[in-house]
């Protein structure tokens, strides 16, 4: 198995890219390729002790820059360190992508260079969210702003497909994120959804509202890629506004420093449950090719996490798995 | 001034209605209308100590459930605490009407009863959110959710001079919610919003994302009804279960739980900042009269800061206001 990673996504590339290769070369024992310019990578490299076979490099001259429009990246850009990764998983002997770099561009080279799957449309980017009872896979948090109604039943299709294989439940349940519960609540568009999605699919649960993202109500929660991208930064803006907010009161007084001090362990913990390196990264569905996109504020551990789960998506042949349900 | 209140909407009608309304009388010296079953309500105040001159009874027959459709209920319940206490506000003497009862029949109720005001077409529900800066108004939380560029426009108006106006915010600055702050992002609906909000608003800040809700960024943020109501969804839902985590994470450890006790005070400001009750109500814009959703689970605080919030709107003429922006 190799697995290829764009050295220069994210914003503190190459550095905690390279550094988190290396612990998941060293945990996991898997090969990686690492793609992007040689010298910066050769360079952190050397800082590091590693098993010198299990890396290899690519080189790739030029970079795309975190806020560069995606079409421009694609058309100016074609010796990238995203266009040159996502272009190995045409040959075989690659086995996925990660990037922590431009979401927009890693979707568009991926949807370009590798093209869709037999029976889906449009790409979906799904994220594990941690929930009470254990985790949430919501897709799409921001692929495919404008959707069909069947791009999300494909996007659901594949979900279900990736909760069963990489998340590991059993016959995971799917809800449509909605204002309402009731059938008829909602824009057209979500209703012609709903409708679609109680003819075909299995263990349909119907509309879930978004205050059930971190309950755990469903296995899947399914939402256009507008509405599953305001979700997830209202949720990371949210967090960290409450975490400044809890600073800054416990600075004014000392008993609360102090009571803060007994609670840090289990405050950590909290933390955790938020914390988007824990999962290491959002797959990008849809597209021929195993593709990981990474939080672009991705820490060592949020990429040796992103390679973890690519490894289990090879592992359990998650694009078969899914062209089979696809293909039903 | 005379404030008229839905006696029998919210979870916990009549009794943390009437409390809280008997608060308001006694703390701001306000006249109020209390509309529902005089049976309850009395019984409710007489448990209650304050001037009763200040307190009127006006009898409704029929309670609106809260989640019964909205059309079903204009339709069959005319005589409901809802319908009849909107209707009075065709009479002057009447100044304002607040209910935490079901939102849409309110929506319905206001739209149909007092009809839009000149040069707004769509109803649209605010709400002040609170920030690290202060308070943001975002709008709309859910009365209009397929809305047009132009809709958009006029609740900026309104939230513009509602800013000003209720929350004391000179020259608000307005952002347009948006899943990334280049004016070539989002769906062609934001875009065309964008286009429209530049050209005709004063202070626009352009786009904003989703994870500045929180900082302050922006006095007044707009959305669709249906991308504003995921907005406080996700984020009522975020916080409840980061504090339950927090509560279990606390129980298993003696030590946590003494470090918590010292810090009680200042997680209860935190716990505040997250807390609906605070800020009363969502005031509904649009319909020629002023109308304040409070929250379901209202507490008799929240019903008090909610008589509080449309004390400020009568006094400041906030109809008169929002008609001559709009005419401008």
């Amino acid at each position: 198995m190799k697995i290829v990673i764009d050295a220069m996504g994210g914003d503190y590339a190459p550095a905690a890219v390279v550094e988190g290769v290396v612990d998941a070369v060293n945990d996991f024992g898997v090969n990686v390729v690492l793609v992007g310019q040689k010298g910066p990578i050769e360079k952190e490299l050397q800082k590091c002790s590693y098993k010198t076979e299990f890396v290899e490099i690519i080189h790739a001259d030029q970079v795309v820059d975190m806020h560069e429009p995606a079409a421009v990246s694609i058309r100016k850009k074609r010796n990238s360190s995203i266009s040159v990764g996502i272009n190995l998983l045409n040959d075989p002997q690659y086995n996925a992508f990660i990037s922590a770099g431009n979401t927009g561009a890693v979707v568009a080279a991926a949807t370009i260079n590798l093209r869709m799957m037999d029976g889906v449309d449009r790409p979906a980017i799904g994220l594990v969210i941690p929930t009470l009872a254990g985790c949430t896979f919501l897709i799409d948090v921001g692929a495919n702003t404008d959707p069909k109604p069947q791009h999300l039943l494909q996007s659901s299709l594949m979900a279900q497909v990736y909760a069963r294989e990489v998340l590991d439940i059993e016959n995971p349940s799917i809800g449509l994120l909605n204002i309402g519960e009731e059938a008829s609540k909602g824009t057209d568009f979500v209703k012609e959804t709903h409708a679609l999605m109680s003819k075909r699919l299995k263990n349909f649960i119907g509309n879930v509202e978004a205050n059930e993202v971190f309950t755990g109500k469903c296995d899947c929660m399914i939402a256009d890629g507008f509405v599953g991208n305001v979700v997830i930064k209202v949720s990371e803006g949210l967090m960290e506004s409450a975490a400044t907010l809890l600073r800054q009161e416990i600075k004014k007084s000392p008993v609360a420093m102090f009571g803060a001090m007994l609670m840090r362990s289990r405050l950590n913990h909290v933390k955790r449950y938020a914390d988007y390196s824990e999962y290491g990264g959002a797959p990008l569905l849809g597209v021929n090719g195993i593709v990981m996109i990474s939080h672009g504020r991705s820490s060592p551990k949020a990429i040796k996490n992103a390679i973890r789960a690519t490894i289990r998506e090879v592992e359990h042949n998650i694009i078969g798995n899914m062209l089979q349900e696809l293909g039903d």
